[in-house]
């Protein structure tokens, strides 16, 4: 066990699965406790006062909040091996540009695509598409969004894969024929041992937002 | 001049000042251009195609889009001078976090706060107060949020200083009264020639919401 990392999270969690791939890649042993986000932990509002929000990493009793800031915090405290940031700074801004436009476009166009019907499920598959197309655009010929190296880009994006069965399945679209090349590289990144463990079962995940859906009473 | 580095910028942005200061404070000469947002310009179009959104850092005829990672990225390239963020991995983790805190909260509370009246627009000026409170918390007794020195959550955080007599004055309330700490800080900043020359004036500000709330026939 690395000395003092702990992580707190929540299995379905794309945000969490960011920080497991970042620490697998970097092989950092640490806790892992799950959180009952209905019954939150003394812990979690302790060290995320601001927000309350899992993941929160915990390193030598300190707390690094938001996930796409602990995947760089773990680049930068483990900078001797698997680095995930591009050495090139143009190279870097791009990477944090794309990873940024992850958080800005999918999480929310995703949970629209499960949560809505309609006109309104229709607009958010449509966009949603057209976001998946911009950034396979990015992604091009590589093999990964940095290029030959899996890097920044790809632990952002991936986690979200784990998810698209569900949104297809209350979407009743297929990803795979709108996008083959991201989903050809989303393969890519299943092949690595960091990426596999860390990511939830798609069914699972299904089963998990069937939930959410009678919980808050949708359809 | 250094070599090519033009700004696309619109004078009342808080986004824009941001990239302003940064450049300011590592005293990078470069060109100004001020973008129409209703007749955006083919560069600007051409540069963030993505979200067509100014300001846009171009560097020897690269982009650099979204003002926090252009303030990243100018405290890379021009790493021999005015650091604006922390050396300290934890530190610099730290400020990330504050910053995407300012990104998150306070430009749409802010928005709210002349957008809207009645009871959304208490709603609004409350939280807008709390989200201040919690950065006066962070800030605690320190000259600048980073310490002693003028750095990357200062540059994040000052440009609303300059909408804040606006949103006093469309909210009808005194954010000196509630955060007198925040705006001490906020004047220890203006002393900064890099900061005063770089944000919009208060008045002008006010005018220019007055003209929005009009077009969007706000009142």
């Amino acid at each position: 066990m690395e000395r003092g990392v702990v992580l707190l999270d929540f299995w379905p969690s794309m945000f969490g699965m960011r920080t497991r791939i970042a620490l697998a890649e970097k092989e950092i042993k640490y806790e892992y406790r799950e959180e009952d986000l209905r019954n939150k932990s003394d812990l979690l509002l302790q060290m995320n006062p601001v927000h309350k929000k899992i993941p929160v990493l915990i390193h030598n009793g300190k707390p690094v909040c938001e996930s796409l800031n602990q995947v760089q915090y773990i680049d930068e405290v483990w900078n001797d091996r698997a680095p995930l940031l591009p050495a090139n700074t143009y190279k870097r801004a791009n990477a944090r540009f794309w990873a940024d436009f992850v958080d800005k476009k999918i999480y929310d166009l995703g949970s629209k695509i499960w949560r809505t019907k309609g006109e309104e499920q229709e607009a958010a598959k449509k966009e949603f598409i057209d976001c998946l197309k911009l950034l396979e655009g990015e992604l091009g010929d590589n093999h990964y969004f940095g290029g030959k190296d899996f890097g920044y880009v790809d632990v952002a994006l991936v986690p979200f894969y784990c998810w698209f069965y569900a949104y297809e399945q209350c979407g009743n679209f297929s990803i795979e024929a709108e996008c083959p090349k991201l989903i050809a590289w989303a393969k890519r990144c299943m092949q690595k041992e960091s990426v596999a463990k860390s990511l939830a079962d798609q069914e699972k995940i299904y089963e998990f937002v069937l939930h959410l859906k009678k919980v808050f009473g949708i359809e």
